[in-house]
């Protein structure tokens, strides 16, 4: 078949899955109003791949000519890298900043056990590599949406997967092994809509040690196989939300879920890593450097959103001119273009990974250009709240403006410069509200890595050689071990 | 009768005001589930008042030896000040950062009019300040809840309000004068607690010029009197919500209403300005004096919150000693004890207003304070948002916790650091993301006046004399208007 | 002849031009001890353009088969601009972060006469862009060290040049035309190295407008014309200095000197404008639009040489693994890379200059680059000062440390860690001394245009209609002129 | 006599002392022209103290009704502590900022000992504390100007001083007892001003361990002694400097000088610390509780300077009105006056050393105070120099203005607004130079303990057992170890 159409993908989600939401089983979740949410977020990939304007962009043509996804090709030129990224922003453009999940995070963690498998037969004589081609295969052929889950919940986090006290479940293990595959145990928190997966993709979240070798598995398995139990993050709207209220909590609910895993069994053919503990940093790794671009990419997306609302604001207020005004739109449009120009230099100038004829983005570049997103994205908040004024907390509900008793008066009090309709600006405040959510900044500083990661990667990659054969050679220090940079530069003062 | 108990006062609401909400009209505001935390969180002033705990800090005796709020009478010390601040400390440790607003706002505008009406009598022969003491014995003896209504819809805002181009109700104004009183029309926004108020005090939001005239007017009015409409701001929770899930949001909702007014008649013996423009500003600026001690007070008290909050899941996440958390909390710490010092700093060094007996805050200190809160709010919540984790977008609904199908997985998964109760760690997690919503952020941000106001006050205040002084005398320019700090000084290098 | 030798270019510069230094007229600057620093440095140009380990990169060979240098002629192409990068950043590493001045700032300006000249040619018929390509040629031919004359001393800077109060020689200006050519007269200032150069290219630093006229003048000049006074800034070294003690300082004496014109004649084979005010703001423009290159380029340098100094005062004194150190390495690091990454966007995303087969950097990632490396400049310093510690502040000269007396002392109290020589730490000392010296902090605000430029000029290029699009769709507003990125999208929720 | 007079003080320094400076031996440092830069910064205190005009505040009636410095005596109370802010804030006014050092520094480490010895004597049964009040008398008697010595030259600093591989002479050392005295070896660094003080007062810098117990010293010598080496800190300015182009840098020379010790004979009576390592760290403790008050102080005048440099500059360059430059004024304003009010609530809201009737600045608000100083700094010269302009770095020197030849042309073309004179703006542009140098800089990050410190005694000091209960109360987390001001306050939302 290939490619399938958003409603059979939709169709294909009720298939007797464990999930909870707000308190509830839900029998199907097709038909749950706010699962729904993620559904039709998700969905949004069948609809575009189907659509004859953006398949060109978003498909490929397989061995067979059959059309599968892009995304889970792997990328082995810089032009894969930057095709990916106009998939990644026009999914992103699509869905107000956040790339609907079908395949967005769990190509990356594909691309890992890719390359680390072939690493690990090498070694060990497995099989793996063949395992993980034959799940792509079978990805791409039924074009399913996949969920990655990757971050354990970790119980106290100064002890390892074997040291915890209350239990030893605090990262997903092998529990048991059998000839035809393995029974895991555990949980993994933070998996961003699996719920609305078809498949999920699980790995380490960080390197093991030998006394960790159960905790050392990567495997992928249906989202509906027994034992796993998928409990949904706490909704931001309730049922009967409304789209003027919400535009984005009501759009896009990533459902980044608990997903447990009580005596799951894995067939051996699913299975990419088995208790070889010293490849399972590896796995996390790789994944990283993947899954840097994801970031990079629709960061600055979400960032239009975000200077579009301040200046839209700014406008609809009659502020634009003032100077403390113009001064904030200088500041978010070049933090826009900053992001937008440093996740493109990290595509530009990638890394060729030599296992496996991948190339993934700069990474020093990536983590910077991350790191610069995650911090200064609550001043980025600030300035734009500061721009829409307190109304921005003080609004009455969309309900009161469709109210007949009260629409006049809203109509009226709520208007702000002539010729700007106040429809439309109590809907901007209300866009501003849900972009400035909690939620918002959680995700902002935590996914795809904290602040304090992207710092520990910048130290790492620092090429402090060159950095100090310049310091050396200005304070005229003699050193033999100079960098070539500067090794054989000409005396300075010159000697003529 | 004095003071009044919590149910009196809960009772008193039930008045046949016109309060919408969320696209309701609510017939009895003391039985909706949703303006009941309104009410509730507005109760606690008659709660403590009445208990003897408080009562020697909240009340004082009036002269004729009734027990009335000590918040109703003048500040005419240094140490009333003081007092005033154990008073709203008190009220903002009770509810979590916000105090409760029976008179929290409003006695500020009652001591602006106070101080103004008495400069209008001087110079118009007019009897304003006879009608403020009257309306303040009649809420001193009646314990009434009384709201302030300054900030006007404003319109086009590059306009005033006369010039406004839609309609001329941008600005609460008066539309008629009558013997007996005048008749007034318009809107005020984000008035706090207002439908949980007996009464509501108008006063203009800024100075106005000779054809703005009939904007130039503050009165005093019952908050059921014929032709008011309030409608509430969206609230931040829905029927049904949990004080587990919602900590702050479930316990204070401030409920910053919009107030109608549609030819409402307002009696002579309320009227405190009625066309006098001139005054207009200066009951503006009087109200930002008196009322900077509020925000100068119970910001250092919400920070409290904040720090705790952060140090308490650094600690559940076994990450205290970590060198990147060690200082994120000392940042804390700090600026929870600099706005605490700065608050009491501008009270220590307070002002004297000359007409009236009265003092408040130091202004250039107050306006330090608050700016310094605004300004670094946002820095604040990222950091508590990067101790407390992922989890704080990503936790289930307390109803899953309480669910008994789901209860045993997320008390197993969601445990931190053995010796914590899991549930401690999900209840401080709701916590934060209650902590850092946008309405916190924006409420910071605007509430108590905008950083732009806070920067235009320090500018006006500054000393430049003095500061020049110092500067030309360093730099040995000759100049005949020194600051007399630097006037009589040696010679420097002194000549012996 | 074409490339000169280091020791031609020094004996050029004995040729009667009026020097003064530091309060005295120099009768020779070839011989004197301070304007030779500056010589020396521009000196290296010549010396690594004849050394062939540099020749292929630094020089062409032009027309006639003569090696001509690579900066003077035009950039065509992106991998012009990038090599144009390679040159500076050699350039830049050779002496200290700060590229020797014989063509690096005037070719940027040689590029705007070229450009603005065509378009003035062909509206007013004149011969400018012929005078600039035989300009050019003589340059080369002669390889020739020019400066560039751009910023006015500007008197009050809230009048424009026709309406200066004291005089009328607040900018350049053509005091009278001749049949020959023109006289012109007032000064320029901050113009670096002009004392150490054969040539100076003059043009307006801003727009004229028509009574300005008289000030829309360009023109180039030899340095020791008749009627021409330089006046040097005030040297950061005196006579006798040590490069121990002023590793930079001792090394890098820009020398942005005054340059006065008093009635200085201009034949017309060498004017490029002269009247047409129309065209007077659009050299300066130009002229930023190729000089961003400059900056986007040796900041990184520089910064190479901060990190570095950071890193190795770190372990000189032992505390590189402190949690605080590292913290404020990776930020050095960051910020290094950070400036090379958008640099090199900047010219790998460049702009085609239509009027003349030109290339010139990107202007918004230009503009960027330059605000962040200014904004965050005094933040390293911070950092590298506090890293090094109070030494910097309170280490004895050099000459105590060579004096046999005290020798011995200083080698026995100011070692740091065993293993590093203690001369080595006093170097570094020094080092980090100069690096964050005012002078250092001025050029990195002022030079290349203030922050203020950089904000005025990113709002200025900012695509608020992407931005805004983009907001309204999320917000459902409903408008007609949406950008074509958001034109298409399908509608989301999507229905299906 | 007591109070001694300037030129008596002066006159005092020739002693034979051993100072070098600059490479040389110095043999009358009261002749040496950089030497009495400071000599003349110390001697401001002696011409104050005996200008009838400052007398009362400077000075106090002995017991034997003899005139000595306030300074001197110990502050026992809060108005005391008060007053001494008033000394230091005119020392620092009459000489741009910088106290002059007769007892601004070492005063505070006499409190230490004073403290400190009383505490030793108690538990060793010494006589420390008689001699610390001989020495006190003696110092008063004499009106001597003292030093403190407190920062060994340290090595490399992750070793204790017994564990120093080079040498063990990094920190100061007992090397013999004798009977009448010990003899001590060692090196103490940034010693301010030591090379103009009659004695110099010698205490550890930080907590001791037994093995370390020979370092474990304090005492006091005249700075003539036998086996005392002084080495000046490199001078900022040469001989024939003009106060024109170096108005501070000419005028204050602290001087952080090293210190030698070489085998320096110590009396008995002059030991205040004598291997008693348990009471190390105290010393170098109490040495900061009481120092916090100098630096608290002093700062705000430094920062008026600032602010009026910026504000002048502003005004000479005629761009006092323009947005950013108000933005910029205001931050100025808003730091120096945060400063001052953060170091005047430390003294008013003091502690009471219970060992000595001693009260000193409040530990968190004082680290606050110099933290928030040391912090901004940076910013404030970034914003200075921002507004003075490009000529900070490029103006010519004052020679040249002088020089008839320039004179003319200079004082034409560095006019800014019309009536302000040409020499006043260049005045203030050198001003803004040497406020803005590496010097400067480095003085505010690490003089009276480095940001790092002020950060770790934050943390100590802060108040989390209150903090955490605000927020449990918050969360509704029921513990048993409530905070006191948590513990009884009444439910909510309330039960009525």
């Amino acid at each position: 078949m290939a490619l399938k159409t958003a409603r059979q993908y939709l169709e294909s989600l009720n298939d007797g899955r464990v999930v909870y939401c707000d308190g509830e089983r839900v029998p199907d979740v097709t038909k749950h109003p706010i699962l729904n949410i993620t559904n039709n977020w998700v969905a949004m990939d069948y609809v575009m791949s189907n659509d004859p304007k953006y398949q060109a962009l978003l498909t490929d043509l397989d061995a067979d000519g059959e059309r599968v996804a892009f995304a889970l090709q792997p990328q082995k030129t810089r032009e894969d890298l930057l095709r990916l990224r106009e998939v990644v922003k026009l999914w992103a453009r699509a869905t107000f900043g956040k790339p609907p999940g079908a395949k967005f995070v769990a190509k990356d963690g594909l691309n890992a056990v890719t390359v680390v498998s072939r690493r690990v037969d090498k070694k060990h004589g497995t099989t793996y590599a063949a395992n993980v081609e034959s799940f792509r295969k079978y990805l791409q052929k039924n074009d399913l949406a996949f969920a990655m889950g990757l971050t354990d919940v970790k119980g106290d986090r100064s002890l390892s997967p074997s040291q915890q006290v209350q239990h030893k479940d605090f990262y997903v293990r092998i529990v048991e092994e059998r000839p035809d595959g393995i029974v895991v145990s555990g949980a993994k928190t933070h998996i961003s809509q699996v719920a609305a997966c078809n498949e999920v993709l699980i790995a380490p979240c960080h390197a093991m040690k030998a006394e960790d070798k159960d905790y050392a598995v990567a495997f992928a398995i249906p989202v509906n196989a027994q034992g796993i139990t998928i409990i949904s993050a706490e909704p931001e709207v309730s049922p009967g939300y409304d789209l003027f209220d919400h535009p984005i909590t009501g759009s896009v609910y990533i459902n980044d879920a608990l997903i447990v895993f009580d005596n799951v069994f894995i067939p051996s053919e699913r299975i990419f890593l088995k208790g070889e503990w010293e490849f399972a940093g590896q796995v996390a790794y790789m994944f990283a450097n993947f899954h840097r671009l994801s970031a990079e990419t629709y960061k600055a997306v979400e960032l239009e959103l975000v200077t579009g609302a301040a200046m839209l604001m700014a406008e609809y207020n009659g502020i634009e001119k003032k100077a403390h005004v113009r001064e904030k739109l200088t500041w978010l449009t070049m933090y826009t273009e900053m992001i937008e120009t440093l996740g493109r230099a990290a595509a530009e100038h990638c890394i060729q990974e030599t296992d496996g004829d991948f190339v993934y983005p700069n990474p020093m570049i990536a983590n910077i250009c991350k790191y610069q997103f995650a911090d200064n994205w609550h001043t980025a908040t600030k300035y734009l709240q500061d721009i829409a004024g307190g109304i921005v907390a003080t609004a009455p509900s969309s309900k009161d403006y469709h109210n007949p008793e009260t629409h006049a008066l809203m109509e009226k009090y709520f208007a702000g410069k002539a010729g700007i309709a106040t429809e439309d600006r109590l809907r901007m405040v209300k866009l501003v509200r849900d972009l400035t959510s909690a939620y918002e900044d959680v995700l902002t500083i935590h996914a795809e890595g904290s602040l304090e990661a992207q710092k520990l990667s910048i130290l790492v990659l620092a090429d402090f050689e060159r950095y100090k054969a310049a310091a050396m050679r200005a304070a005229r220090i003699k050193t033999d071990k100079t960098h070539a940079l500067f090794a054989e530069l000409p005396a300075f003062p010159p000697q003529f």
